[in-house]
C-alpha cells in the first residue's frame, strides 16, 4: 500500500517535472524570440537592403549569400548551398493599359503582368472584352463571342469564408489557367482580377500557366487591380463595345544557376533522422516579398538560432532549408526531396511557413492520427502563447514533396485576414510586418519542433 | 426499452436540431457582417469626415450627431441621448521640446502633453533630468536629487508578455500617477517614455492625474516618442548635466455638456431585462480614434443592425450605449449605470469593445460559474471563425459600473500584438483598420448576444 502511494508520488512528480521542463523551455523560446530576436533585424536587411528576389534575378542572389553568411555566424554545424536551375522571367518596363470608351476617349487602369506571362506585341494589343466569372461560362459563350477579343475573368474573392486561403483557392485557377481555357476560344489576352480581398488600385502578380501551347500561339496574361476591375465590369455593363488597350514587356529568359541555402544543427542521438524547417528566399518582383516569403525565411532561421540561445541540443538533425523558386517553378523545394531521396535520407518532419509575418495561430499537418493526437496532447503548452490551431490540412508547397507515408508535415497558419491585401503585391513590404507578431511565429515554431524532436515521431 | 430508445433518439434530434439553428443563425450573422457590413463605412466617416473626438469637442459633438441619425435609420425601438457633462481639455498649440547638452546646442525631440496637464510657464521649462524606472527608484533618490528637476520616466513596456495589455498595465502607472509622485519630492515637471512597444517617433498621450494637488501647484507632464526616450536615456548616460527644454499650451476648462448615445430593441419577452453592447464615442485627440474607440462604436452599433438583418427577435432589450468621456473621466460609464440603478432598471449583460478593431480572439468574463460555464458550452460555436478565448477576467472601463452579483459582464479580445502601435497617437488612424477583421469583430459580437439572449442568464 506504502509503496503504491510513494510510487504514485513519484510518478506525480516526475510527471509535472517533465512537463514543467516543457513548460520552462518553451517559455525562454518565446521570451528570447520577444526580448532578444533576430528575425526581425534579417527582414529588414532582406527587405530594405536586398529588396524583391524573383527567381534568377540579382536580388535572389544577394539574398542567397545574405543568408548564407548569416547562417555561417550562428555557429551550426554546417551550412551550404545546394544547386538547383531556374527558370528567369523578366518583367521589363512598366506595364500600361487603358480603357477606350469612344475612340480617343481612354480612361487608364492599374495592370500588371501575371509571371510567366508573355509580352504584348510592340504596339500593346487593342481589342473589346468579354467579362466573365468561371470557365464553364466561357465555354458557353464560345469562340463565336470570344474570338479576337480580351477575356476578362472577373470572380471576386469569397468575403464569407473566414480563412483569406480558402477565398484564394476558389478563384486563383483564373489566374493559373486563364490564358490556358481562353485561348482554346481565341481570345487575344487575357485581364484577371487581382486576387485581393479589399478594393484598391493594386495590381496582384503571381503564377500563371501555358500547359503546352506552343510559344508563338501564348497571349498575354495581366492582373488588373480590384478597383479598376470594379471600374471595367461598369463600364462594360454600360457599354458592351468599349475596348481595352494593354502592352506588357515581360520575357521568359534561359534557366539560370541558382541556389537553396540550407543550414544544419546535426543531432545528438539521431543524425540520420531529419526535421526541416523552411520558407522560401524567392519572392514576386513588385514588392521587397517581406510577408511572401521574407517572413518564412527569417522565422525559419531563427528556428535554429531560438535552439541554441535556448540550450537545446536537438537529438535529431535539423535543417533550415531557404528554397528557390516556390512562386514561379518551385524547382527548390522539388530538388531538395529529390536529393533527400538519392542519399536515402530519413526525413521524419517538415516544417514551412508560408502564409505571412502575421500573429501565429497555430499549425496545419499532413500526418498520421498518432502523431495528430500527440500534437494535441501538446495543445495546453501552448495555450499561454494563444496559439489554438491544430489541423489537419495541408502544410507547404515546398515541403509538400518529402512527404512519406511516416512522416510529418506541418504548415504554420498566421492570422491570414491581412495577407491579400499584401500578397504579390507592391506593397507586401517591411513596414506592413509587425516585429511582434513575426517574432511570436518564430517562437511558435521553434516549440513545435523541440516537441517533435524530444518527444520523436509515432 | 424500446421507450427509452425512441427517448433518446428524440433527445439526440432535438440537440442536433437546436444546434443546428445556432449554427445557422451564427453562419448568417458572420455572413452578412462580411459580406453586407455597415462597420467600416460609419467608421470611415467617424474617422474621416468627423475625425477625433476629444470630449467637449466640436469633434465629439459632431460624432454624437452622427451615430445618433444613424441608429435611427436602423428602424430601433428607442434611440436617444442622455445627457452628461463632460470635462473639457484642450491641447492648444503643439508642444515643443529639445535636449540642450551645452548652452546652445539643441536637439529637438517629439512630445505631447499628457491629457489632463497643465500647461508650462509661456516660455517653457528648462532643467536637468533625472530618469527613474519607478516610484521605488523616485523615493529612494529623494528631494534632494529630484528638486528643481525634471524627472523622466523610461520603465518599457515589458516585451516577453503575450498580451500587451499586460504589458500595458505594467508601465501605466509612470503615466497616470507620475506627476504626483514627482510633486513629492519638488520636481518641476514629468517626461513619461511613451506606452508603446515599437521605436518609434510618435508621443502617445493619455489620461493622468493630480490627485488633490491645488492648481497652481500641479507640474507638466508630457509623452516622449519611444526613439527619443531612448535618445535621452543615452545621452543621461553620457553626461548627467544635460537639460531639457518642453514647452505646451494646454488647458482643462469648465465642464460641458455632452451626450451619451443610446438605441435599443425592446425584447419581446421580457423587456425589462437589458443587455448592452457599447464602445466609447470619445478619442484622444492625436489620431481620429479609429482603434480607440471608433471601432467598438461601429461595431457596437452594426450589433443591433446584424440581429435585425438576421431575422433575430429577442427576447430581452438589447440596447447600443456609445459612451462619451471614456479617456478622460469616465463620466459616460458612471451616468449611465447611476440612471439605470435609479430607474431599476435590471441590466443581465453588458458587453463592451474598446480593444482595437483587430482580429478577435474571444472575450474575457466577469461572470459568475454557472454563466461562465455556459459560455464554454458554447464554445465549438464559434470554432469555424478561430474564435478561441474565452477567459474569466476584466470586461471594460464604460460596462464595469453595471457591474452586480448576478449579470455578466464582458470585453470583447481581439489580437492585441499592434494594438499600442497605435494607442492615443497620431496613427490611430482609419487606415490602420482592415475591414474584415473590424467586421468579424462586429459578428462575433452580435453571437454572443445572440446566445445570452436566447439562453438567458444563470
Amino acid at each position: 500500500m506504502i509503496r503504491t502511494f510513494a510510487l504514485i508520488i513519484c510518478l506525480i512528480i516526475f510527471t509535472n517535472l517533465k512537463a514543467q521542463t516543457d513548460e520552462a523551455t518553451i517559455k525562454k523560446i518565446y521570451n528570447t524570440s520577444l526580448t532578444n530576436g533576430k528575425s526581425y533585424d534579417w527582414l529588414n536587411h532582406l527587405s530594405n537592403q536586398i529588396g524583391s528576389r524573383l527567381s534568377g534575378s540579382l536580388g535572389a542572389e544577394r539574398a542567397i549569400t545574405y543568408t548564407k553568411e548569416e547562417l555561417e555566424k550562428l555557429g551550426l554545424d554546417k551550412v551550404w548551398l545546394q544547386p538547383v536551375m531556374v527558370p528567369r522571367w523578366v518583367r521589363g518596363a512598366k506595364e500600361y493599359a487603358y480603357i477606350e470608351t469612344i475612340p480617343g476617349k481612354t480612361n487608364t487602369v492599374n495592370i500588371c503582368a501575371l509571371g510567366g506571362s508573355v509580352a504584348t506585341p510592340a504596339l500593346g494589343i487593342k481589342a473589346k472584352i468579354v467579362e466573365v466569372n468561371n470557365f464553364e461560362e466561357l465555354a458557353t459563350l464560345g469562340k463565336e463571342t470570344i474570338e479576337g477579343k480580351i477575356v476578362f475573368y472577373n470572380r471576386p474573392m469569397q468575403a464569407d469564408l473566414i480563412s483569406t486561403f480558402d477565398a484564394y483557392g476558389g478563384c486563383v485557377n483564373q489566374r493559373y489557367k486563364g490564358a490556358v481555357e481562353a485561348s482554346k476560344y481565341g481570345a487575344v489576352g487575357i485581364i484577371v482580377r487581382s486576387m485581393n480581398l479589399r478594393l484598391d488600385d493594386l495590381p496582384h502578380t503571381g503564377s500563371m500557366t501555358y500547359d503546352d501551347i506552343p510559344v508563338e500561339k501564348r497571349i498575354p496574361a495581366a492582373a488588373i487591380s480590384t478597383k479598376d476591375a470594379e471600374v471595367l465590369s461598369t463600364m462594360l455593363e454600360l457599354d458592351k463595345n468599349i475596348k481595352l488597350y494593354f502592352k506588357q514587356n515581360c520575357k521568359q529568359l534561359a534557366d539560370v544557376q541558382s541556389y537553396n541555402v540550407i543550414g544544419e544543427i546535426t543531432g545528438s542521438e539521431f543524425p540520420n533522422q531529419y526535421m526541416v524547417v523552411g520558407g522560401h528566399l524567392d519572392s514576386w518582383d513588385l514588392g521587397d516579398g517581406s510577408h511572401d516569403d521574407g517572413a518564412g525565411v527569417v522565422q525559419s532561421m531563427e528556428v535554429l538560432r531560438l535552439l541554441k540561445e535556448s540550450g537545446i541540443k536537438p537529438k535529431r538533425s535539423i535543417r533550415v532549408v531557404l528554397f528557390m523558386n516556390e512562386e514561379n517553378g518551385l524547382r527548390g523545394g522539388n530538388k531538395y526531396a529529390e536529393e533527400a531521396k538519392q542519399k536515402n535520407e530519413n526525413h521524419v518532419f517538415a516544417l514551412e511557413s508560408d502564409a505571412g509575418g502575421f500573429t501565429p495561430r497555430g499549425f496545419s499537418f499532413d500526418c498520421n492520427d498518432a502523431n495528430f493526437n500527440q500534437v494535441l496532447s501538446w495543445q495546453q503548452l501552448f495555450k499561454p502563447y494563444l496559439i489554438h490551431y491544430f489541423e489537419k490540412g495541408g502544410s507547404g508547397a515546398d515541403v509538400g514533396p518529402l512527404k512519406s507515408e511516416k512522416n510529418v508535415l506541418a504548415g504554420l497558419r498566421p492570422d491570414s485576414q491581412r495577407y491579400f491585401d499584401h500578397h504579390h503585391a507592391s506593397n507586401d513590404t517591411f513596414d506592413a510586418v509587425n516585429k511582434r507578431e513575426l517574432e511570436l511565429g518564430a517562437a511558435t515554431m521553434t516549440a513545435l519542433v523541440y516537441l517533435f524532436d524530444k518527444y520523436g515521431i509515432k
